[in-house]
């Protein structure tokens, strides 16, 4: 099988991801932070570390801001979900996934939030139609940092900056696609959350995310419950990420995670980076001498979204598996409205997202199928 | 290093229990349901398999009524909070976990939602009292199965039957520490809800969870995202799990957690129980010997909470893990107002809950410590 699908989730993981996630499960028994016994704070500690990591990588100034969720969309819904007041004005895009649409659509319709999206110009954010949609009312602009579906990038710097000089609004940013990929810079960018997945370029195991978040951002939990600490109060901690990592944390998960962000802090991000976009310019070079439709936001990515005439890109994706075992994402990628601003909706795309582990003989494979699927 | 800690999360695990963990990081590699390509479709399969294991443990009538979460902690806020309304009135316990008590605070603090406390006799709901509490706008009854402090167990059958016939309320019941060690008869008991945890007796790891939800029972989902299936709605789907699990599952966890269920229908509930049972009963007549305090409700319970004297359950347990390498839990185990009712609130008390995998002779150097405690 060639897997060719990293964008969804990396795979395979290091051997040192996959050694981690069994040694947690068999070492880290404890509940962390639960009856302050020895074998308890072990796992606390585990948890710590990994939590310090994380920080770091996102140049956090402290690891009390990073918070752990099952899903980079449990965090964002969080956020989101947790923050957003009936008559909040709240910024987006057409390029966003499903898990910042969709809650968006919920508040819209349910809460009586509004909702108003930014123009785009060959998937990059309109800088002068953001500065001119923002409002007193204004209370999130969230955008991602790289979309899953055309590795279109944002300057997220300046976008936090306009939005800073012009209200009074927060800045989210999805860096579920781009985190471990490009340097995150929570700090420099100035932003006010960070939403990250585990699963995808950090290398980490399914089932983690979280998020980074300024201490002045008052977001209120999605779950309520035991942590363990101030068991004897009513309610969940007022600071920290205690108060949003309610119920028993998935310990193994996340030390495992922790030895993917060592597997990239190792290697080299731009070592990693360079060698999926030497395999995505590669891919691209190929696709165009084929006469493919590759669409892109004319900069390099190490994602290509492609159409072959016509073709359904379901089908597309399904003759590449059934045929040839090569693993690439068709359809809409929970990104409908993305399509939209490319004029794919119907269509959809089939995605390819070389990882650290492919190869170019395998790209090779990849580019030959295609040729024969257009022959007929 | 002797662990007494079961009741908090099971440790060890079976051996086929990390073995299906680390198989599923290895190979179920791609997100389940997303993309439809094989890759794909076979993680899904070993979702879809685990919940049929699920449904069937839980004698549920089908397997799209159990949704998985990360922890019983988020099932429980799921169902509490999608569901409790501004002038709803909710019936609870003294009994229960922080994970429902804290929970109904902020619906009562914060969404008007009235609440009422069912009396105990000695750890037992007082039917007649839960009668007489039942309203025109009772929305729910939520009461543990099993406490997790004194191992009290409820009469649920009864306490549905006396609910359904004196009101239109729901019944929702946290199962998470009776299930795997008790038969629960989601379908005989006829109640709406049951939530679980899925690493303590069922064995599975950490960050695994969820609940069963009858079809009729109307519940918002608390996050809010892709679902990899209608990828094109702006919404989450209206019915079945899919509801409730936007973004990418645990998988690792998830099939682990299978495989825990296998061990137990392996292994036979009841000789599991049965070897609980007997190490705690064996522990409750050694304590009982050494004139240490055991709170129960009088019934047979494979944990055991105690005190020695007035000293103060941290203390105790610190000693027991400090100077001989034993585990066991001290305080009030996220459960405050548990202790309320048994009158040991500033104490707490000291749990102990014996596994699978212990042995008398584990119990027997346990009695020896407090006998050496005791003596000063």
């Amino acid at each position: 099988m060639i897997y060719l699908d990293n964008a969804a989730t990396t795979y395979p993981k290091p051997e040192s991801v996959y050694k981690a996630h069994d040694y947690a499960l068999r070492n880290f028994g404890a509940n962390p932070g639960r009856g302050g016994h020895s074998f308890s704070r072990e796992t606390a500690r585990a948890v710590f570390q990994v939590r310090e990591k994380v920080a770091k990588f996102l140049t956090a100034k402290c690891s009390s801001q990073i918070v752990f969720t099952s899903s980079a969309t449990e965090a964002m819904s969080t956020v989101l979900l947790g923050s957003l007041k009936k008559g909040d004005h709240v910024i987006s895009t057409s390029m966003e996934h499903n898990a910042v649409w969709r809650p968006l659509k919920y508040l819209k319709e349910n809460k009586g939030v509004e909702l108003s999206f930014c123009k785009h110009i060959r998937g990059h954010i309109d800088l002068k139609d953001l500065k001119e949609q923002l409002k007193a009312n204004t209370k999130i602009v969230v955008v991602n940092h790289v979309s899953n579906v055309f590795g279109t990038e944002q300057d997220i710097k300046e976008i936090n900056k306009i939005v800073k000089e012009y209200s009074k609004s927060k800045v989210v940013v999805d860096v579920a696609q781009s985190v471990g990929e490009k340097m995150i810079n929570a700090t420099e960018w100035g932003v006010d959350a960070l939403i990250f997945a585990g699963h995808k370029s950090l290398f980490g195991p399914v089932g983690t995310g979280g998020f980074y978040l300024k201490s002045d951002f008052e977001v209120e939990p999605l779950k309520i419950g035991g942590t363990g600490s101030s068991s004897e109060s009513a309610s969940v901690p007022l600071c920290g990420p205690e108060r949003f990592e309610s119920g028993t944390l998935n310990t193994p998960g996340i030390w495992a995670l922790g030895a993917g962000i060592d597997f990239i802090n190792e290697k080299g991000i731009d070592t990693i980076k360079n060698h999926k976009r030497k395999l995505s310019g590669y891919l691209r070079n190929g696709l165009e001498e084929l006469k493919a439709t590759v669409y892109d936001g004319g900069e390099k990515s190490s994602v290509i979204s492609f159409n072959i005439g016509d073709m359904d890109s379901t089908e597309v994706a399904f003759i590449l598996d059934d045929l040839y075992d090569i693993i690439v994402r068709a359809g809409l990628h929970c990104s409908p409205s993305a399509h939209k601003t490319f004029g794919t909706a119907k269509q959809g795309t089939v995605r390819v997202s070389p990882g650290y582990y492919n190869s170019q003989a395998e790209i090779d494979i990849l580019l030959d199928a295609v040729a024969e699927l257009k022959r007929g």
